[in-house]
């Protein structure tokens, strides 16, 4: 095979950490890894009742194709959610619905991006939004970013400096990777550069509705006066991915183009899962399934927290999300958490290297530990090792 | 709002075709312009007992996240599968599931194309194939086509003029929208010439299974000595559309480059459904469910193709597709079937302007009809409206 593949393909390289998670799915490891909500969490029973009475009510139309836009009751209810949580003024016209928020963010990158193009993003960010817009060729820059979010006078002085950014894309709520909050002050004073140089927004919000104190603040899409915030979400982090609906809330128009984008790339999201959540959505109490997700996720958070606390090095830290999956950890400069890695795979712990999560690399000395997935004991016993495996680390 | 878009965004437009089917939606419709399997077809009934085994079987794991490559066991019974009926050689290894098999559309333009590259298509070729691919900004040259597949000395000079051809995408069984079939002549000949040329074919064969008479032809990928043919399909033309569930076929190195694309794109494909399909291959006779639309879709083929003879004046000809969805109508050359579509719409009956189908446009006297998705007395009714229109339109 003497194939050439498009230029793009060079950009998109077999990820290291996709090799480590295959490692992991070994029965002994304990993973900190994934981001895998808790399985244990899923509605199985309730999902099985639901199935039948969705082709009981539907019959043959849950099987056909549907439209691009999505199930027309799923896109009222999604909006209708929206702006109960996040203060957003939306409704079904502004709604698409996707094959999970990944997809959301492949068709940004095509809507958005030539090659080239600059995107401003939060240092660190996600890493499979990385890969997603990779793609199609842009240039990131990684925005200094502290516990508040986006550090606005480094945004303001990038703005100023570069004519060639074409997106803003930010995790303004238990940011993946870090866990941090963006604050109400940072918000606000965000929104107001970014209306002021007409740049579109993309926030990434997974995991709003998975808060464990305090009340949800105002999204970024409820201030935006110009129609520059494309939100996206997802239910896979709510409910389960296994159905892989996501969405897309943004203004008309651009829900418009994106559409276009959609027939092009799969034509239409499985109706049949749509009614299902919509159907979930009447027969049982949406809410309440948030909240049993939030106190598990919060007990697994409080007991990380915990051992992190008492087993760390001196010198080590590490931050303590309000809400979500993901809590991140800093080792002294000159330990790799790569090297890390290696010595906890041998004690059967796993956790994903920080460098990944800067677009242009350069931090060696970081990770992320996901908290939703395993049960307390074993988040016990795992941050036993890796503290464990720091320490011997500094020995050496 | 002033935001810029991506530069691929002025290829792909607002599809005229897509405002008609909007129309085609009302009641009284007679439609021949989707191509939407017949939905009684569909196994309702089954369904619901197999969404319940499946969540009974796996659990949460049902609802969970799962690997890029799609559920191995539905992976082993696709290469079965294809083997036995498309004399292919593949395994589990040789397959990835898609979201559709237009996704797979989709991701062949973002593994091979760089703006400018040259696709080959036959003239006509699958409109939403033209758009898939269109994202990625290629030049499309139409080879020309007969009723037995690509003009092989066509295709052949085009070969040996153009040194920017990055891949060859064609339809050899029941072809949307002709309906023709490559003849084994044509499809040896052809894959000498791209063995000898080396380039990728995207080989679609949606409709290949449902044959009405003779028997299946060998694919492309059975003659691919040299890894160059992506085979494509879907369960949505075989089983129901409502899953989206389609794959690749192809040798692992290039199935390796599209999990690349796949991780970016949106991480997996829906695992309950891919459970549920190789489930019900496991409970059901998948053959017999094949048969049953063989017999219903050749009835109907048969219904329109009697009723065109009857009613069809002087100088319109039509093609006899063997099996498949689609057939194609020619009218006379002064004839414009975007004018005959306005008329056929009041008087309630919808087919696609074959324009749309050449993705260079030009050829505004031709049109395609769909027969699967209609019952008999329909097709009858709304050939004789087609017809009525026709000399309507030629007394003008």
């Amino acid at each position: 095979m003497t194939v050439t593949f498009a230029k793009r393909m060079s950009f998109l390289q077999a990820s290291e950490i996709r090799e480590i998670l295959k490692l992991t799915q070994k029965k002994e490891m304990i993973s900190f890894a994934g981001g895998l909500p808790a399985a244990e969490s899923f509605p199985v029973e309730e999902m099985k009742k639901i199935a039948v009475k969705v082709l009981d009510e539907n019959g043959s139309d849950a099987l056909q194709y549907s439209t691009t836009e999505g199930y027309e009751p799923l896109r009222e209810k999604i909006a209708e959610r929206m702006n109960r949580k996040f203060q957003t003024k939306v409704s079904a016209n502004n709604i698409l619905v996707t094959c999970g928020s990944q997809q959301a963010l492949d068709f940004s990158g095509k809507l958005f991006l030539n090659e080239g193009d600059i995107v401003l993003c939060e240092s660190p960010t996600y890493l499979a939004a990385i890969s997603a817009l990779k793609a199609y060729g842009p240039k990131f820059i990684a925005v200094p970013t502290d516990e508040n979010g986006m550090i606005i006078e480094e945004l303001e002085r990038i703005l100023a400096a570069q004519n060639k950014i074409k997106v803003i894309y930010v995790i303004t709520d238990f940011q993946n990777p870090t866990g941090i909050t963006w604050s109400l002050e940072r918000r606000t004073a965000f929104m107001k550069l970014v209306n002021e140089y007409k740049i579109p927004v993309i926030e990434d919000n997974p995991y709003g509705e998975l808060r464990f104190e305090n009340q949800i603040l105002p999204s970024l899409k409820s201030m935006d006066t110009e129609g520059l915030v494309i939100f996206t979400s997802t239910f896979s982090k709510t409910f389960c991915p296994g159905l892989r609906i996501g969405w897309i809330a943004a203004e008309p128009e651009m829900i418009e183009k994106y559409v276009l984008v959609k027939q092009g790339a799969d034509l239409c999201t499985s109706i049949r899962s749509q009614m299902e959540i919509s159907c979930f959505m009447d027969e049982y109490d949406f809410d309440l399934n948030v909240q049993k997700l939030v106190q598990l996720y919060r007990t697994r958070r409080n007991v990380m927290v915990d051992m992190l606390e008492k087993t760390l090095p001196k010198g080590v830290t590490f931050t303590r999300p309000q809400g979500g999956l993901f809590l991140w950890v800093e080792l002294p400069k000159q330990m790799k958490a790569l090297d890390l890695l290696q010595d906890c795979l041998k004690k059967h712990v796993a956790f994903i290297p920080g460098d990944s999560f800067f677009p242009n690399g350069g931090v060696e000395n970081a990770l992320r530990l996901n908290y939703s997935s395993m049960p307390e004991e074993k988040i016990r016993e795992g941050i036993r090792r890796l503290s464990q495996a720091i320490k011997e680390y500094e020995k050496k």
